[in-house]
């Protein structure tokens, strides 16, 4: 889900703001005003793939285990939203049509799925441009990914 | 939805095979196995639009209006899924926040909103690459997408 993908992007950047203080999950739900156990999923993906380190006890917390210039935004976007593993939901067609207008019954699903499929790889590709330090410029100076994101098939 | 757009570009090829007959809504919905109200809705779009015309009357029915080559995927994608007007539910943070991590509350909903926009935007501009004449060549030719698709940001 998007909010994944916004929640990660934003625990990083409260966790960096922080060091090296260490920063509980509770306190980054209060901050964000969500879910905490969303937020515990996410610190936990996050925490497995070494973006982040946990200490546990009484004054435990997290801390980043990255530079923002190391987090690529892309990789980020796929792992909080995994890419559709199919497309037959949203494709018409069946495989094993038969009669009026088979050809295209018979095709139409392994063509829309190559063509949503390219799209979302592209889609994908832009969030690969950048790095979390991208995104804290950003914040900083708003307009940022405006005046850098490279148009595509430009 | 994206299924709306797979069954205007799935009609839209069964009108071209069968012209200059008049196809009706229900053969069409015969031919998808899909719900009849959603293809009324879709073809109702699509007439609005002058993608097809129709003729009403018993014998009645409709036909393409254009050409395959003078439709271009990227306006019917554009057409049947508009472009999300906000992000609001899918970015953290609130524009009014004070205290803790306050500059990243403050202004993330905007960064996000930024990077999402713009990846939305290359995202459409990917089908505006094809005309309908592409998407039926791959139906007949599978791989032709995958082999003329250029690659974003390359």
């Amino acid at each position: 889900m998007r909010l994944d993908f916004s929640v990660a992007v934003h625990s990083l950047l409260y966790l960096e703001q922080k060091q090296p203080r260490l920063v509980s999950s509770r306190e980054l739900a209060v901050s964000m005003a969500t879910n905490p156990v969303m937020i515990r999923n996410i610190l936990s993906v996050l925490h497995k793939q070494h973006y982040i380190r946990g200490i546990v006890g009484k004054n435990g917390g997290y801390q980043l285990d990255r530079r923002l210039i190391d987090i690529n935004v892309g990789e980020l976007y796929d792992l909080t939203i995994p890419p559709a593993i199919s497309y037959a939901r949203f494709t018409t067609g069946s495989p094993s049509a038969v009669g009026d207008g088979s050809d295209i019954n018979r095709n139409i699903e392994e063509t829309l799925t190559d063509l949503f499929t390219l799209a979302d790889q592209g889609y994908r590709a832009f969030y690969h441009q950048f790095t979390m330090a991208d995104l804290k410029q950003d914040i900083e100076h708003h307009g940022y990914f405006k005046a850098i994101a490279r148009k595509p098939f430009g």
